[in-house]
């Protein structure tokens, strides 16, 4: 079987399939990839399975009559409506970094607050009673889609939630945002900061010592963003003076962090190694793969688009 | 009205209706407190109504004819159930332990899933990416109050959701429930099993070798419930099997668990030491005072325990 994937991203994509999802792609299918929509062979265009961007693929729609299936890599599909043809299915893709995202932020705080950790190595009985989440208050720094989800997360569980961004405007998720410029204010008595911030000439070091000193004593403190946010030296400082309780690390400047970095035997300082939210384009290519699987069995495909719906 | 409170934390129940809840204490009322059980006087015999837990109030039942309305500091009140006396009101709390059984369940099924242990124990760069929670069948044995709690906290994050209850009747916050008589059909290929059962004659060893062999391969058991619902026997031939990837055990037929007991050293079991879900004594102090006003105004009160089901 033929599959078309037409992308600008077609090289990365490419090297997740032949790589991480190899195993996965059964062995009759054939993959072929185009970064150029008017680049496409024969095969390609009698191919019955199409991965792409909407914008490309949909004006490829009445040159590939065999087409049966559609996977889009946008969760926004609106190209395709516009053209007239509706003789195969479609399926898009959900929010999954928010979900990661928001699993990978409660799961070290839970961890954190609930002693998992420490009951996991113990060897004798331990009935200390954890206070929990209830009391905390939590700080997401850069309140886009993702920290949106990891507001709604964590809302059933903790006291207060508070968010930063650029200029301050409202997102219902947060009991109230700050701007940058306020960055002070919305630290203040944090028990938990966690950096979802994009890295931009604005993000540079915005969480540094002022910020951390602001916290409450013995915060948490998670990088799920990128790691120009944080000024690393001084979180450093602050979890050797016992101002923070413990630094989840999910991003560096230098990734894969060295083996012999002294980050992976700081007692309290955890790496994640960049696993906190899979690249989009990592989740594009599992959501298609997994798409794929229940196309040759004949099942029901995840994300079908309702045509009528539009959604 | 004379009301007797005897519990070994008599002391810190007597700040909390001297201090925070006095004034929702009626003048008509006086609270007798009690470390000691043998140390009850005349007042305390007489008391209509006792605030205690059940191992401690069970014992007093015969000597405290005066009797109407007993409330339990324990959610389990299995205790009174031994003694024969039925013309009172028993009372549970119910309630409270949700939010922490929650905590307590996510905190675990993230760790695990979310691969946090290997994480806090890496040494070099593990850029592996876990599909997490998103396609988790779930199955909840024993949802009342607190199991409903426990399905609210993972439906954000988990495909399905299965509950078990005596008579399998629906429960909204479960996808469906099953009758225990169904305890196969409801554990067909779940990812994990959440115990919260209570302890009942009907619950011993509910959680045995069959059920165990039908969740899906790799599965986790969580037991935050009763020490009696679970063949722990067969649990452990599961987990050296591999048919098990975890079992997390807050609760024993014994506790304290011995120093030497191997399960503090079997990979893969995690021991809780019964902090799942703590006695929040400000808690049960707000809802006695609660439930006395309820009863002085003649009232239904809340958590009443039926007898004859046993919770």
């Amino acid at each position: 079987m033929d599959i078309a994937v037409v992308s600008s991203r077609a090289d990365a994509l490419e090297a997740i399939f032949v790589g991480a999802l190899k195993q996965r792609i059964p062995k009759d299918v054939t993959l072929h990839f185009y970064k150029d929509p008017d680049a496409l062979d024969g095969c390609a265009l009698g191919a019955a399975v199409a991965l792409g961007a909407p914008d490309v693929l949909a004006p490829l729609l009445e040159k590939m009559p065999q087409l049966r299936w559609v996977q889009s890599t946008w969760a926004g599909v609106t190209p395709f409506f516009d053209v007239p043809r509706r003789d195969y299915l479609l399926t898009g893709v959900k929010d999954i970094f928010g979900a990661s995202m928001s699993e990978y932020c409660l799961a070290w705080v839970l961890a954190l607050e609930r002693s998992v950790l420490s009951h996991a190595n113990a060897v004798s009985w331990q009935p200390h009673i954890d206070s929990g989440l209830s009391e905390l208050r939590v700080g997401i720094a850069g309140v886009g889609s993702i920290g949106a989800a990891v507001a709604r997360a964590f809302r059933p569980f903790v006291k207060e939630i508070r968010g930063l961004n650029s200029d301050g405007r409202a997102v219902p998720e947060c009991d109230h945002c700050f701007a940058s410029a306020e960055r002070l204010s919305f630290a203040r008595d944090l028990d938990v900061l966690i950096m979802l911030l994009p890295d931009t000439p604005a993000t540079d070091g915005l969480v540094d010592a002022p910020v951390l000193d602001t916290l409450a004593s013995g915060a948490v403190v998670i990088n799920g963003g990128r790691a120009n946010a944080l000024d690393l030296d001084a979180a450093l400082r602050a979890k050797a003076s016992g101002q923070l309780k413990a630094l989840v690390l999910d991003v560096f400047h230098e990734e894969p962090l060295e083996d012999d970095d002294a980050l992976w035997h700081t007692p309290g300082i955890y790496v994640t190694s960049h696993t906190a939210a899979p690249t989009d384009i990592q989740s594009i290519a599992k959501v298609f793969v997994d798409n794929l699987q229940r196309y040759q069995q004949g099942e029901p495909l995840q994300g079908v688009i309702d045509f009528e719906r539009g959604y």
